[in-house]
């Protein structure tokens, strides 16, 4: 249950036994940088081209400074998105995605654009959901 | 920034102005449902077949009772998640994807494949990303 690839050399070998169903397997991880809070909304937002940190903080509503440059540095680190600092004064940096981002972020997209069309069947069933628990209860 | 579709016989207006990126959008909450850290696996792993809670469990490896159980009821409020009780004693609770649930499991599977996949891509990024971190402050 817990094998999972470590040898980056190795990529058939990485196929084959890595799984994010084990939770040592360094797959969890990553895929958590994709999926969590922040890192699902920050590459889909970069998925509409470049951002400076701050236009980005602004795209992303309600993330914290804090949290917006720890969720740009794993998903720098983890190969998703490139920073670009520009030697001017003040410094210019700006964040895109990188080809494995791009692949990501289309992916990303797509799951947004269906929870946000789908929104008001999310609606019905907690109608329902709440309506048959309250008449449990009474 | 904050608009957001509300009422839920309005599915052209949803379409419209459902907007994961406004704060105080439901479609952020039900996004986070589905990508959050438990969420994510539970739906993948409920794309193989239905599950009893325990087998689910194991299959999820880490999670606890209590958030296996808070995920599973989140996402059947959501209408993603159908859960079955059968009048046997002991019951007999059985948990299957929704045809939204399915549709969304089958996203989410393809994001995790990618990941899966690319691991070996993450590590090579990663020892990168240290190097340079290093050569910085040396």
């Amino acid at each position: 249950m817990t094998s999972c690839a470590s040898d980056e050399s190795d990529v058939e070998h990485a196929r084959l036994v890595a799984d994010v169903f084990a939770r040592a397997c360094e797959s969890r991880g990553v895929l958590e940088h994709i999926t969590g809070r922040w890192g699902t909304l920050a590459l889909a937002a970069l998925h509409e081209g470049p951002f400076r940190f701050n236009a980005l903080r602004r795209k992303v509503d309600g993330v914290s400074e804090k949290m917006l440059a720890q969720t740009l540095q794993a998903l720098e680190r983890d190969g998703f998105v490139h920073r670009e600092a520009q030697p001017t004064i003040p410094p210019r940096v700006e964040y895109s995605l990188t080809s494995a981002g791009e692949a990501v972020a289309v992916k990303l997209r797509d799951l947004i654009e269906f929870v946000e069309a789908g929104l008001p069947g999310v609606h019905a069933a907690r109608a329902r959901y709440d309506e048959a628990k309250s008449g449990r209860a009474g």
